[in-house]
């Protein structure tokens, strides 16, 4: 019951057909009117017609439902996509009994294929909506991922929950990570916007799998205020943080073709943001990522991707790693046996690296690159 | 006769052992006195012992020789490496009868291990010189590179000839780009240095296998003055280009397990740099580099690369074309036939993308990445 844990939410999941193979693929979250609301959408400049819309639609601070359709991202489909986009909010509030603007809209799939709206009309037809149609929701926004995705964490008399899609844009053509996330805490959208921001860089933003930011991303957090309860925002922020890490966790889990998840701890950066530009180099590195698919400690990539960001960096400081044995300190070889290291690298495993003393620091969750993936993500869709 | 082509200049090759395989791996060219000279190098903050070493020694504008090893990068090795590739330095000056300063030294291996200077000594006494030699000098410098890389073009009177190796750091913990040119020209420091610039902008730099910069990359170039012609920079950096380009193209085609050579044409940014960064994103990303394995021209995984910079892009403005078919035009699907464009990216082949309506553009050479990439890169040296 994941996005309907928190009381006052009823969800569902249908088959409207824009998937060929007749699976769910239509999904309603409904608060049954408006709430206090806050989303965190893409950067990429080529957004998708249904983020744009959403930007507009949750602007005001406030949404009752979120629509989710799967089997078409409805990016890079130019005017057509923005109206077909804006009929699927019509749909939804007609079928609600809302206004438009009520409506949070995401879509994922394929990139540059139509939406098909009178599907989506017909499949909101067939929807049934209830706390247990949590379950329905979660499998209709799937993609190629292999299992639903879904979090609940209790605070002090309140309750968050959510749903999740995807793995930054690592499966064929099926852009995208999608999140709703309800609570029955009792909180401003102002509130909810910071607490949600907070919450998305330090769980999907240190998510980074290939590299790969959608046009569709999209994470809805909608605030029912039903258990009356009106807690701290840090204490909130603590309770949220706790369901988007799950969720982007279970992500970097089923990430195609990936065989292990690694944690990119940094630490001793000048500032946080130095620490997360340095960790991204390295989970961006395909270099990289062949080596820990190969369970090979090879340092020296790290070091060299970190320094071909140009960002300042002093080998000499550098102290990095593998599974709590260090191989390299102060920037050159700690002498320890790779062999032995190895051993250590053949499940889910951390590297920590130190490059200085600076008070700056991030976790990054990254997998392997592995043969598979590229076999996966040449196929044509 | 590659390095050797130009009037004055003679190299060769020996089996130092620094290599374990007994393989040569010590190379040496020579203009038999101080020439003008100009080197491009890694802008890797973790830059190798000998680029910082060999700044320095080129900083007053010429050079008499260039040393390179291979099997030991010597980079990652702290004021212990910085000693050792001083000592290489001196070993050379010995040889030659110089001094120090007037070598330039490179290395090309594995980051993190020690540069035995002992068998560089060694290597050095059965190094035989002769313009001949630059075969032996050009196989010399290979690490993984399955063949040895040469070009040489003539200007009017004069001529420009040089050697590489590698293909940014696509080999298994071989990093490094490595080429020497020299040139019969009269030509100053300074006019080599600004042509060398411009030429590598547009061949070395323009080739981008994995997005990784190595942190030993070096490009130097000698001028013996010889042929007695005096050209003009423009007509010079026009030969020049040539053979940089045919170097770099032979480093694409031979990228460690890549079966096609992607060329990335880009045009109608708002300048050559947005155009280049724009390039960029697109082969840095493992899911187009992966669509380019697979045959499948997935316009969409394109428009979401570029987007993800973060650069002003207007989706709308942006046309697609593979191997000369628009598949995207306006930023929305052209209704190219799929299957028939897959057809056409079995070889080689270019992808063009007009972003707008500027000036700005570029040319970069990518390949696609292959399962056999992540194996090969996978194993532990």
């Amino acid at each position: 019951m994941s996005v309907t844990a928190a009381q006052g939410f009823v969800a569902g999941g249908a088959a409207a057909g824009i998937k060929a193979d007749g699976s769910l693929d239509l999904a309603l979250v409904d608060a049954g009117h408006s709430v206090p609301a806050a989303a965190v959408f893409t950067s990429n400049t080529a957004a998708a017609a249904p983020v744009q819309l959403s930007r507009r639609h949750i602007a005001d601070g406030t949404a009752r439902a979120v629509v989710l359709t799967s089997g078409c991202a409805n990016a890079a489909t130019g005017a057509e996509g923005m109206a077909a986009a804006e009929r699927v909010a019509e749909l939804v509030a007609d079928h609600l009994g809302c206004d438009p603007t009520e409506v949070v809209v995401c879509s994922t799939g394929p990139i540059g294929t139509r939406l098909p709206t009178d599907r989506v009309a017909e499949g909101l037809s067939r929807l049934k909506m209830s706390r247990e149609g949590a379950a329905d929701a979660a499998r209709a926004i799937m993609t190629t991922d292999s299992r639903p995705k879904e979090a609940v964490a209790r605070g002090q008399g309140y309750v968050v929950g959510g749903m999740a899609k995807g793995a930054g844009m690592i499966r064929p053509d099926m852009a995208t990570m999608l999140a709703v996330i309800t609570t029955d805490a009792r909180l401003d959208s102002a509130t909810l916007g910071r607490a949600l921001r907070r919450a998305v860089d330090r769980s999907f933003n240190a998510l980074d799998i290939d590299g790969c930011e959608s046009t569709n991303d999209t994470v809805v957090l909608l605030a029912s205020g039903m258990s009356g309860i009106r807690p701290d925002e840090e204490a909130f922020g603590t309770v949220l943080e706790k369901v988007c890490r799950d969720l982007a966790r279970q992500m970097a889990e089923d990430a195609e073709g990936a065989s292990r998840v690694v944690t990119i701890e940094l630490s001793g950066a000048s500032d946080d943001e130095t620490a997360l530009a340095l960790a991204r180099a390295i989970a961006d590195s395909a270099l990289v990522r062949s080596s820990f698919y190969g369970a090979d400690p090879n340092w020296g990539r790290l070091l060299a991707a970190m320094g071909a960001t140009r960002l300042p960096l002093d080998p000499s400081a550098v102290t990095i790693a593998y599974a709590g044995v260090v191989v390299a300190e102060g920037g050159v070889d700690a002498g320890a046996d790779p062999d032995l290291v190895s051993e250590k690298l053949e499940d889910d495993f951390t590297v920590s690296i130190r490059v200085g003393d600076g008070p700056g620091r991030c976790e990054l969750l990254t997998t392997d690159l592995t043969p598979d993936y590229v076999v996966f993500n040449g196929e044509r869709s």
